[in-house]
């Protein structure tokens, strides 16, 4: 009988080869195992809610781990921490209930996409946006336009790196919102769920309206035609971070989600 | 007949020994040197406005160059950036008047000690804030009073370095305040001039005030005592960064100053 607990994991993508285990490059969930067999030698593998890719960020990466014995959950969160490298950090950690299963459970994702504009790269901004710089600045309303095109229930196929296996391809995007000031740009998305590099991609997309090489009007028409070569390039890892995620609420796990729980979308 | 240019130049600290060139150990001067030596051959050694120690970061450090021709300052602006790190860039470059010289024209200079609370570290602040957790949040209220007792123009010894060679100890504190929300607490410091270690020593004694260690009603004894050994703590290098330099109106050089242009203090 294994007693379950929830962490709140942040990490630094720039070191890692993404969130999944993998055998011989270093990921974020084989450095959580790693940490964990340190004070509990037979737990399982612990279980994350998404994959970021090699380089991507996370905030709030929701971890699942099976412990043999009740934990104080402050005592916890030390332990890990304790056996962790410093650019990955347990945030928080709880109890979590019987049958949560993180990945399955999840109703709404935040990512967050940032760019630096201007004519040279922050050194203190470097490791967490991609700077864009070009003959002029870019045309935030055009990138606003574009992006509401994007929002609703839709078959992301465009926004799809040719190896992902999802089964399906129809996800529902929430928002899309364009934040910060001055040389910041922040691409906020909001939805249930994501494609393999599908943020990335509208991303890139995005980025290519704001310099006036995609206009604006054709959103629709790239979305529709379920075709990755419509779509501009895939933005680089560096900028992107998984910034919230979000649980059914009878879990009791986490914030409440902003967003209705749908059903039947995987 | 050389061409001055004033530069404002940002660096992540870690990497660098200080500011002011060495020997052998590598410097944001020495590598600022380097990179124009890689255009104009016989550049003199470029002039900061304040010397930072090991580890501390700069978003607006100002250089002085002398260069052998005119130059069109966005054109300056990209050759240092494309012979330079990318933990040092120039992020605004614009021609100076003949006879400016930084460090003497200086007259205010805003430097902020970031504060990272909670019990554990974040990741992503990590080089830039000192993370304290200790088993209270640290008391915000005693820490402002302890710092209004800062603020004028006095004796600054206790908060000096013992190697500081300066001849005068006596400066203007012109504004110590607290900022920040949650977990993040930033101590701004505005000032004319700033003893070596002055700004670390006065945050590790402001943070062991918030952790209930020193009084904050004792702070007037501690900064009229002159004497080193009443103060905190150094605080680490890596939560300080030199934010704002502020330069006599008549240059004509940066941003005006917000604070008065005072005559017989260096």
């Amino acid at each position: 009988m294994t007693r379950p607990y929830f962490l709140r994991c942040a990490y630094v993508g720039s070191g890692f080869s993404g969130f999944q285990i993998q055998t011989t490059l270093r990921s974020v969930q084989g450095e959580l195992w790693r940490a964990l067999r340190a004070f509990d030698p037979d737990a399982p593998m612990p279980q994350g809610t998404g994959r970021t890719d090699a380089g991507v960020h996370a905030r709030a990466q929701g971890v699942l781990v099976q412990l043999a014995r009740d934990w104080d959950p402050y005592r916890l969160l030390a332990a890990f921490n304790a056996h962790l490298e410093r650019d990955v950090r347990i945030m928080k950690a709880q109890a979590a209930p019987e049958a949560f299963f993180p990945r399955a459970h999840a109703v709404a994702k935040r990512y967050v996409y940032r760019i630096q504009e201007g004519p040279a790269e922050d050194p203190f901004l470097r490791p967490f946006r991609w700077h864009v710089h070009g003959a002029a600045p870019l045309d935030r309303a055009a990138m606003a336009r574009a992006a509401s095109a994007l929002v609703g229930l839709h078959d992301f196929s465009t926004f799809r790196h040719h190896e992902c296996a999802a089964s399906s391809t129809v996800k529902r995007v929430h928002a899309v919102r364009l934040e910060g000031e001055g040389p910041s740009l922040d691409l906020v998305f909001e939805g249930n769920r994501f494609l393999m590099h599908m943020v990335r991609i509208m991303a890139g997309t995005l980025v290519e309206v704001g310099k006036g090489r995609i206009p604006a009007g054709e959103m629709p028409a790239i979305l529709a035609a379920r075709d990755r070569r419509r779509a501009g390039i895939t933005a680089p890892p560096h900028g992107l971070c998984l910034e919230e995620v979000w649980y059914q609420a009878r879990w009791g796990v986490g914030e409440p989600s902003p967003w209705p729980e749908e059903e039947g979308l995987s």
